[in-house]
């Protein structure tokens, strides 16, 4: 099954390493699908973009852990938060020099089915991030980080909603990861069956996957005369 | 942020440890947020069987790696496939006893936005199992995987394809994940503002979230006597 090729590792491109891509390196090596994977930094900011929630994986007493978690980017770099009593954070904080991290986002855009059960696929589209997480010790920089967590989830509610007060930012570890050993994997387009498999009497094509956003559910409590803001229109 | 509870390990209710429920461990022994933690086994099965995308974690050269992949479940055993040229699942085949893995699924529910941007929090739904892969060496429990896996993405969908034959089912690696160290976190409902907040200016609320399906597009080359499927109505 080509759903294989979600566990693989992703490939550069041609314009790897070049001032519009990341460069590739050992732990980004291809070991199949080239034809899905990208460094192109426009490719990749895009699908950071369009999520906000991310698995982060890191290693605990030898073992690998992997918890989901949001994200916002800004520019090159990554912020994740999280309580100052969370494990990953406390580690981040501890760890010297940093807390070496992998931060994965994933779309799915598709169910693909073949006439044959190996070639059914997935559409998607995804970023592996490895990398050393850092926590952040500026309070200006955590407050930006915090913002942009808020703005990456809804766009503009950050400015539309009661900033952190010192207390609520003493609770919050923000750490950062660079966005510099970085690969994006893409799965677009239709079935991919064998020759001699296209007679066979089974439906083949792709059924697309989307996230869909409800009707906003104003909180029981809510002054009435508080409009639904315009920016969750625009989700 | 509650946000930042999303990266906490999971905590197991009363009914751990009991024949309808996982047993805690140190690596799901609760940081905060008790209340959203679940070990009950009918809980984490509807939460593994409402996704077919997880996100494996293992390490490799001492350092985390994230990758999204397919899983199927049969009974409290989940299993994962790829390419017999995969890193983790050659990783699998080749460690003794088997490979450290963490498998991690999440579904996002709703945004919860608070008067506070502290209190800005995700509905979601998550399962983290914690465990060793083992490669699946027989042939029929891999045929009978390979089932699984397709049927999870769409149940029904095994029987109307052409299974695998030798040399696919030779290309491709199963891996086996037993359901021992496993554990559940849910957060549901509406908005926690601080009284205070209350009666600040901002719009609060829910904004639900959810996975859609679109119509099913098929292939060019598909016989158009062949009409779709009625477990494709049925996603």
């Amino acid at each position: 099954m080509e759903l294989s090729t979600m566990t693989t590792a992703p490939v550069g491109t041609g314009s790897a390493g070049t001032a519009s891509a990341y460069r590739p390196t050992d732990r980004t090596v291809p070991s199949r699908s080239r034809e899905r994977a990208h460094y192109d930094r426009e490719v990749v900011h895009a699908i950071l973009d369009a999520a906000y929630v991310c698995h982060l994986g890191f290693v605990r007493d030898g073992a690998p852990v992997v918890l989901p978690t949001l994200y916002g980017r800004v520019g090159e770099r990554l912020y994740l938060h999280g309580s100052t009593g969370s494990r990953p954070l406390l580690a981040a904080g501890k760890a010297d020099p940093g807390l070496p991290i992998c931060v994965t986002v994933t779309h799915v855009d598709g169910l693909v089915l073949a006439k044959s059960a190996f070639h059914h696929s997935i559409n998607y589209r995804s970023v592996v991030v490895h990398g050393t997480a850092y926590q952040v010790t500026d309070e200006d920089e955590a407050r930006m980080a915090l913002d942009a967590l808020v703005d990456h989830v809804v766009p503009g509610r950050s400015a539309d909603s009661r900033p952190a007060n010192a207390k609520e930012l003493a609770a919050t570890a923000v750490i950062r990861l660079d966005l510099d050993e970085v690969s994006a994997k893409i799965r677009t387009g239709g079935v991919n069956d064998e020759p001699e498999d296209l007679s066979l009497p089974y439906w083949s094509g792709v059924v697309p996957v989307a996230r869909t956003y409800g009707t906003p559910i104003p909180s029981a409590d809510l002054d009435p005369s508080i409009a639904t803001p315009d920016y969750l229109a625009a989700l």
